[in-house]
């Protein structure tokens, strides 16, 4: 399985962005962008001033909901990838804050392995929930200011998923 | 130690809405709103419309962000109290997203133990850094929908601890 054949990540990226900043309306708010998706990865990028918290530095819950995004994203765009329509949830995570942040940061968090995600789509379309466990990273001042350790689940819409198989 | 001997609640509510709406500006637009304070603990109330995500529940990051900040406002009262000078960040939490919420919901934390509170303050007073680990939760259609687990810590601002002890 290669994830990354004859995937157009400008189309995608182009698909993403305006779901998240306006389904998600805390995103918008956030300002969030799409700095970059490609084989990698993917990286969200924030200006301070929304995040900003009493001490002048970026909220902690800003810094979740901005982990939280960058690896929903990832099977967001695997699903789509398979025509599976589904509902995609974080079930737990945790969370590691590093250093303060003082300026515009980015969530990024990487593809997980070829068989990871060929796991993850089998799940859900044999029994109807795929999980996926993936980590986020903030990097922000050139260094990593928080980590994200999570796990989503995708729970494939009843009558929709068995017509993608 | 009594906690909550000759404690303004009112006042303090009055105190932390405003500091949490617009020093956080995520909060207010989370329309933050304190519900109770009082020796229970704290309730931090949210409409849905500012936290909904792409299924129109409420987005994990705006939970995160409610049980942090609910987490985040004891201490934070704690210090005020104590006329200590201090930074309180979040350093670690662990979540757990159990059901989805279609309305309204609310963070909800509770006073820790007073020997607890004692040996936070203490610890902040006599070495400059006091930790304290919460649990939040929250409330939304009459059950528990998501819970934190989270470690606090006050950072004395130099050369003001001196001054409270």
């Amino acid at each position: 399985m290669d994830l990354h054949h004859n995937v157009d990540y400008e189309h995608e990226r182009q698909w993403l962005e305006p779901l998240l900043r306006t389904k998600i309306p805390l995103a918008g708010t956030m300002d969030l962008r799409i700095g970059r998706l490609d084989e990698h990865g993917i990286r969200l990028d924030f200006p301070l001033a929304p995040s900003v918290n009493d001490k002048g530095t970026a909220f902690g819950g800003a810094l979740a909901s901005a982990m939280i995004l960058a690896g929903w994203a990832l099977p967001r765009l695997l699903l789509r990838r398979e025509a599976l329509t589904a509902e995609l949830v974080i079930g737990r995570c945790e969370l590691r804050f590093l250093a303060p942040i003082y300026s515009g940061y980015s969530a990024v968090c990487h593809w997980p392995e070829a068989p990871v995600v060929a796991e993850f789509l089998a799940q859900a379309r044999d029994s109807g929930k795929g999980r996926l466990d993936l980590q986020a990273g903030i990097q922000a001042e050139g260094r990593l200011a928080a980590s994200l350790q999570a796990r989503y689940a995708a729970l494939i819409t009843p009558g929709t998923g068995a017509t993608c198989q």
